[in-house]
């Protein structure tokens, strides 16, 4: 029934998407669009879409499944453009990191008998640099995609039926699938994807300072510098309206995180870090090690 | 003249320098001495030394040049007991991840015109784990061998071209060495190696109690939670002595980063966040990337 995709914002993820899909066996039409087109371009180029749009709107409207791979704001700004153009043929689903300013507008806007349908999801894979050209096939293997599909239930059953398909496609190109609610996803988010973030961007910036005096210091630092750091280098324009719609949980987050640290900080001459080490072995123990 | 090595203490550091000694051309003997007979035979069968010896002393008698690659007062503690027995016609060297105890203790015991030379060094390689098992002879390629000899002015000649010969040998395992005073290599590994440890020990027990209801949710996370908290990894018995000897830089760098997530979780819907990202993709623009 999946014949026609249409990849709106055809960046790492959905150039990844695009690329996974034709490897595992889609044989279907994929139309890509992106805002610059320079991506677009790309895209169309390493094969991961086989036509390039000029009009997002237009493209959707031609497609069975639609894939949203773009920002957040600009995701839901998308949702609002195709929603009235869309029919109950057709599902949209996404990339987003965050889910419940998503779902709750998917729930206005889709999922009714005569509407499309939105299925949102979040596949937990990425670099720390977006980019078409970095777009890879295995990207999304051995990666868990998250779905948070709370409001289904009155879809129409051929927008339903694409939903079904789409979760297996996901598998097929090599991605476990979870069910969460929204505000559990946007939780959880925050301690396994946010808080390493926005805890790497502090390091750096707060290394930069102290070895600004002797930049060449920092050629000490071995792996353990580079691998805390190494999410310096993602870009404000990635991590902006993730801080924006998920500001409270990460909030909780990064204020454990200091109070962790000050409690460590106090207790390095104490037995204390003994049980901090445990504790943080144990959690490492059983972590998969890709 | 450096024709006979002894490596106390062959663990992950003592194996790997015997297994890059012999790959870069060293052809005299390497004797060596651990506290556990496991990691002594471990390193005997995979030729990183060509004898095993019962006695850390009687080896260290024997040889030319002396390599502790023991944890900091272990460290301390051979000193200890070598300084008596040696002569001026010997060379000691490290690995002792912090240098300001260490070379107080040389400047007591050694470098004086009728004792044997002691020359403080720190390779910067390691992993999260210890252990003979892990040793590699590429171990220190691309990475930096610190010196912070303080108290080689008043060395017998002999020591002294030990000790230039050694620097030599450090060059052909591969690294590169930089020469800086103990209490500036204690401040610079405080944020740079220290740091980086102790904040992912903090994240990941943090993170262990907060999944501790649900710990298949860990599974979520990918590169970003492997990665920051890879460290946590490292056990309590590696990073003991670097905390009671480094707690004063520790503590600052700790501090610091405490105030900086507190100052990024206060900006997380202000500009001030874009300038952080900034900073951080400023650092990590010039870092080496392995």
């Amino acid at each position: 029934m999946l014949r026609r995709i249409s990849i709106l914002g055809t960046g790492l993820l959905g150039a990844s998407a695009g690329l996974a899909l034709r490897a595992a066996g889609f044989t279907g039409s994929i139309t890509g669009w992106n805002r610059g087109s320079a991506g677009g371009s790309t895209a169309l180029n390493a094969g991961a879409i086989d036509a390039l749009a000029a009009d997002p709107v237009a493209a959707a409207q031609e497609a069975d499944l639609i894939l949203l791979a773009m920002p957040i704001y600009a995701t839901l700004e998308m949702m609002d453009r195709l929603a009235p153009v869309l029919t109950p043929a057709q599902l949209v689903t996404d990339v987003g990191s965050t889910k419940a300013e998503i779902c709750a507008h998917a729930e206005k806007l889709y999922n009714s008998p005569i509407t499309a349908g939105f299925l949102p999801g979040h596949p937990m894979a990425g670099k720390e640099r977006g980019g078409a050209e970095l777009g890879e096939a295995t990207l999304f293997q051995n990666t868990i995609w998250i779905f948070t599909d709370s409001g289904g239930e009155s879809r129409s059953s051929t927008s339903a039926a694409l939903a079904t398909e789409w979760r297996q496609w996901v598998a097929r190109i090599g991605a476990r699938t979870m069910d969460l609610a929204p505000e559990r996803h946007d939780e959880l988010v925050a301690w396994v994807s946010h808080l390493p973030q926005f805890l790497s961007t502090a390091l750096s910036a707060l290394i930069l300072e102290e070895m600004g005096n002797a930049p060449e210091l920092k050629w000490v630092g071995g792996r353990a510098l580079r691998e805390t750091t190494r999410l310096g280098a993602s870009p404000y324009s990635m991590w902006r309206d993730i801080a924006l719609t998920n500001s409270e949980p990460i909030t909780r987050a990064l204020h454990a995180l200091e109070l962790r640290l000050q409690h460590l900080r106090e207790n390095l001459k104490t037995p204390e870090l003994r049980d901090e080490f445990e504790r943080a072995n144990k959690f490492r123990k059983d972590l998969p090690t890709s």
